[in-house]
């Protein structure tokens, strides 16, 4: 769920085409990391709701907001009076995206089997208010409530009591940085070592605010090395130079192999992972399933269509598929 | 528009499915009025955001709901923070209603001209506060501000002090009443009779709390008549009987022509009233405009669907056609 609406809603001056825009982005980034694409699908709230298969999941928006009250909006996100509505009515879009049964196309049209699936929500902490309150209204709904894995933030490069600010170019390594820009922005990170090399030999460096050290546990994907790297570190036998050296390489290499895979993400890759459509996983609805529930899936659309209008779908389509 | 998901924001038993049917209903029974069909597209909220031409509807739902802060819905509508977010919500979904843009597949797809297009809103005194906010927010969003004429309410036929209501079934006259109940209904109607003939011929009954007679002004067409029925009653010379044989018998055949014209609103003709579709009117696109235009209009489903989605919806729809 790439929240493009959510954004336009909070940010005064961005209009929803710029939000889409991002969104597009996003996802492209998104699937550079890694994923595997028979298993992923990447929607942009916009989009999806223009797309025909957002039917169920705004039946499950609508039975959220409903059972949301603005006073639990005001306690949960803190908002005021001068919030806006479409601010006070997101958390239910955002709600629904942690039921199965939003994505009939994905999990299938058996709401009986579907409305057992459950859901693990991977995110970081500040988005747990939405999730939490989700969780609140899942029984009532008959649905499973959503689990959440919180994930850890990386620490600013400037030190960790300071924050990653998009505005400060020098806080954070972007994804887009060149290997040059990575090796000054680690080299002027904030260290843990001594303040000369007598002191770092003898005391040692202080691997738990040394940023450097902190990212490389992130990125460095052997842990026996990043275990030496602590002891020689703390021991004083390398040195602050050493330890961003180390994690200027490791940085490095991801960079330059996200955006390798970042290449080959072609604007018809993207749109395929955004496309509403059957993913492959173990438990998928089955051949016959897919084929009988075809007719509910459809059903709204072909009311909406004329067969003049789906001939000119499908000649738009042929000119696009290679 | 039929506010379905409105009943079902405000009504705490209803369920999605409930209301739908309800809208369903009611569109067949507002096509039965007798509207002409080249000219008119209704819609149920919850099909037509299923039907993916929603988007620039849906767009300008979000330009609304953005700038109406919660405290204005406060203001407008009474609500409290009991009051659920869908609720607080929906006004910028109505309001939404009342520009030309939100139906370029009616208007066509050149947003400066139909930007341009005025909005005329006959609806009762209650919706009134849904297009004055909307009349404050239109200048902002560069759009013309909604004309809005207030339609008179039918009066109670216990009196113009009561309220019709739909759970006092003598209060009001039903599309579904037989010849025999119209009699009887109109039979215990609030006169503004004497309550002697001869008082009657002597001081005359006052038309203006008299139901039969506020009926007829709505349902006798003849103007002479009406007034000649209003001096014949005002100086004695007819009863309280005359009058409500008159209404009686002028319901009767306004309810009878609805009845049949109701009867000939198939399932097809009213699916095709329901379906977004090019209008017939003064000013409407050329063809040439509707054609150029439905790349835009089919760009978002073409991307959400495969060929052989395609396949599979002409030969649904085919199958659907005689």
């Amino acid at each position: 769920m790439l929240t493009d609406d959510e954004k336009f809603f909070h940010n005064q001056k961005l209009t929803q085409k710029e939000c889409r825009k991002f969104a597009i982005q996003n996802a492209a980034d998104i699937i550079a990391i890694g994923f595997d694409l028979k298993k992923t699908f990447i929607f942009s709230d916009m989009e999806f709701l223009e797309s025909t298969f957002a039917a169920a999941f705004n039946e499950n928006v609508r039975e959220l907001g409903k059972r949301t009250t603005a006073n639990q909006i005001r306690g949960t996100f803190g908002f005021t009076d001068s919030n806006n509505i479409s601010e006070f009515h997101f958390p239910a879009m955002q709600s629904a995206t942690a039921f199965a049964t939003s994505f009939p196309f994905i999990f299938g049209y058996d709401t009986k089997k579907v409305s057992k699936i459950p859901c693990l929500i991977p995110c970081a902490i500040d988005q747990d208010p939405y999730f939490r309150q989700c969780r609140d209204y899942a029984p009532k709904m008959k649905l499973p409530k959503p689990a959440i894995i919180h994930t850890v933030f990386l620490p600013s490069l400037k030190g960790s009591e300071s924050k990653m600010s998009a505005s400060d170019a020098d806080s954070s390594i972007f994804l887009s940085d060149t290997d040059k820009q990575i090796k000054k922005k680690i080299g002027q990170a904030f260290s843990g070592g001594q303040e000369t090399l007598e002191e770092q030999r003898k005391l040692g460096g202080r691997t738990n605010v040394d940023i450097p050290f902190q990212y490389l546990t992130f990125f460095l994907e052997d842990d026996e090395k990043l275990e030496k790297l602590r002891q020689d570190y703390e021991s004083g036998e390398i040195t602050s130079g050493d330890m961003k050296a180390e994690c200027t390489e490791q940085l490095q290499a991801y960079v330059r192999a996200f955006r390798d895979r970042r290449k080959a993400v072609t604007e018809q890759v993207r749109a395929e992972v955004m496309r509403p459509r059957q993913l492959e996983f173990r438990g998928m609805p089955s051949e016959e399933e897919q084929k009988a529930s075809r007719k509910s899936k459809f059903a709204a659309l072909v009311n909406a269509l004329s067969l003049d209008d789906i001939e000119f779908l499908r000649q738009e389509k042929a000119s696009q598929t290679p």
